[in-house]
């Protein structure tokens, strides 16, 4: 297959790869159909009814690009939480921040602090910008606070990255610890704190806005993607000081964004209502998961997010069986953790009742196969 | 406003720029809307009926990510266009893919050639990845081939970017003479043909798809965005070797694309009855725009893209008061060139009857109050 001979260096050391397999990929290579779509940590209870209106009425206007400057949208987020519009930026979805982070900061060789098994698309960007990974196992299948900064001091890292809730674990540190943790970091790291899943923590759990907004080496992002029930639409956003925000004004797509996510953004974020309603409905999905899992003899850990990481006991072929099994034999689709020991877990996304339905008529007949 | 202090050398070289000011950024600065929106390119035709039918029926599904392979879109462009679903990569349009393939190459001081007064969103990818524009002249308001060929030579230059047909002139080569130029590179030399306009152009000036699928080097780059209408779904495709296609998938944002966007991509491809159609009031409005134009003393540009370029027969200054007028006093957004000679014209998008009607009533007065 020939390609064209004078990539960068960088450009020719990277594999042709993909931070995760989709769901319907896994449908085209198994020649199934998935039933029940509960790894992806997306939400079946789909957005608000009245995000669903704004979709349509925004679809006719779909001729246009979308505001290059994202007014609407950074007012809307600004009004939300708090802030001058000026402490916000948008991007398509917080993938697309994250790759824009890492370049921001990183150069060929830089060392980037994160945990080990944490998000997979991080370590890709990182390592789509020649940056050097230094990964700090977690502690009690939490990100180690204390490790990560004696990483952060150990390799002068200018950046680091800590999700609050974590992903793949669904734990979370309190508020007052994450501030603390960012206190610590030294002016010249760059924090990613990771909030996709804020929306399902405990509120004693999500630091104020205002506790970290005037540091310039925090950038906290969040998304549209997971309680918002938007994963499709691409919108999340970043919060950081003024100065720290506009650099993304450097580098960033500025008519990449979805004229119709932006609208369902909007729209979604003024139906605080269905947040409500739709979190209340993620926090039973995670008991029901929590009551399947212990009914099958599996130990499912607190979650504060959408999702829930269920400890199957044993070692990681055993919970990749369940994963594979789960897809070829019921259609159930979920994931599971890359790396030990973590991946003595599988995770399950919260999803509605019929979903909920299949993955307890499926499991036990899967484990007992296994077993 | 204080800023993290640490940003790469390169990022803190940059400014905090925008390509262009989107004309909802005007209508916040002018306090005036936009009455007729014919500046930006876009499609005020719209997509085909069948395409917003698709958005509905795929906005229930928002709630998921795309597919991160783009499988059945890559299948409808191959089947399309009549190549292996390989030689396709998809991304958030080609200002998305722009970015990507700079980064692909381009690594800091290296010479990248284009035109002087090019596509700006380009120029601002090259100084985004520290890459050293090498501009070139238009002859005669078209892409100078000698004189970009000469240029890579040069230069030893990796990449150069060539439109056909041409924004902001509008002009265009024969597919002959483009097929010529990209042979004429050496192979060391990556060729974006941006064809954002092909479907609007004379189809003998745009080369077959077998004709240049072959070349390692070259990349051709076409949108959603122009004729299809779908400016704000953010779906732009490149046609290059499979070895050199599967560069993309190295850094590319998997999960980067709007589901609704995809759906909407589709959906456009396979209504072509609805693209020959556009196309013809496309065709149409163009040539209204000449009308209109010559009935102001001033001097269309023949074009093979859905915007006229017009040669207001004097400075930068003057043309700049007529696109600034438009608004201001009509609400007619329209754009203008950059850079000398090209900024002696105007700009003027495709679009309905009623936007062409409002143009041909403002213009004289702007003209007679400018004179």
């Amino acid at each position: 297959m020939s390609a064209f001979s004078r990539f960068t260096p960088l450009i020719q050391s990277l594999p042709a790869t993909i931070p995760f397999v989709g769901p319907e990929a896994i449908e085209r290579q198994r020649g199934r159909r998935v039933a029940a779509r509960i790894g992806a940590n997306e939400s079946g209870f789909g957005p608000a009814p009245s995000v669903l209106l704004a979709m349509q009425a925004a679809a006719g206007e779909t001729w246009k690009y979308a505001d290059p400057e994202n007014y609407d949208l950074k007012q809307a987020l600004a009004a939300h939480l708090g802030v001058p519009a000026a402490n916000v930026a948008i991007g398509e979805g917080i993938d697309s921040l994250l790759g824009q982070i890492v370049r921001l900061v990183i150069e060929p060789g830089a060392p980037v602090v994160t945990s080990l098994g944490g998000y997979p698309t991080f370590n890709y960007h990182v390592a789509g910008h020649g940056g050097r990974l230094v990964t700090v196992p977690y502690a009690a299948d939490r990100e180690d606070l204390e490790g990560l900064l004696a990483a952060v001091k150990r390799e002068n890292a200018p950046l680091v990255y800590f999700a609050n809730p974590d992903n793949p674990m669904g734990s979370w540190w309190s508020a007052d610890r994450v501030v603390d943790f960012a206190a610590d970091l030294p002016e010249t790291t760059l924090l990613i704190l990771d909030e996709a899943y804020s929306e399902t923590a405990p509120p004693e759990s999500v630091p104020p806005v205002e506790s970290l907004i005037d540091r310039p080496n925090v950038i906290r992002t969040r998304t549209f993607s997971k309680a918002y029930g938007l994963a499709g639409a691409r919108v999340g956003y970043a919060l950081a000081t003024a100065g720290t925000a506009q650099a993304f004004d450097k580098i960033r797509n500025h008519f990449g964004m979805n004229r119709v996510g932006v609208a369902a953004a909007i729209a979604a974020l003024a139906d605080q209502a269905y947040l409500t309603d739709v979190t209340r409905r993620i926090t039973n999905s995670r008991d029901r998961i929590a009551a399947i899992a212990r009914d099958n003899g599996l130990a499912p850990l607190a979650s504060a997010t959408n999702f829930v990481a269920v400890d199957c006991g044993r070692d990681a072929g055993y919970a990749r069986a369940i994963v594979e099994r789960l897809m070829s034999d019921h259609g159930v689709f979920i994931r599971m953790p890359g790396v030990a020991p973590l991946n003595r877990c599988i995770r399950i996304s919260a999803g509605p009742d019929a979903e909920m339905d299949l993955l307890a008529a499926s499991l036990p007949a899967i484990l007992e196969s296994l077993n």
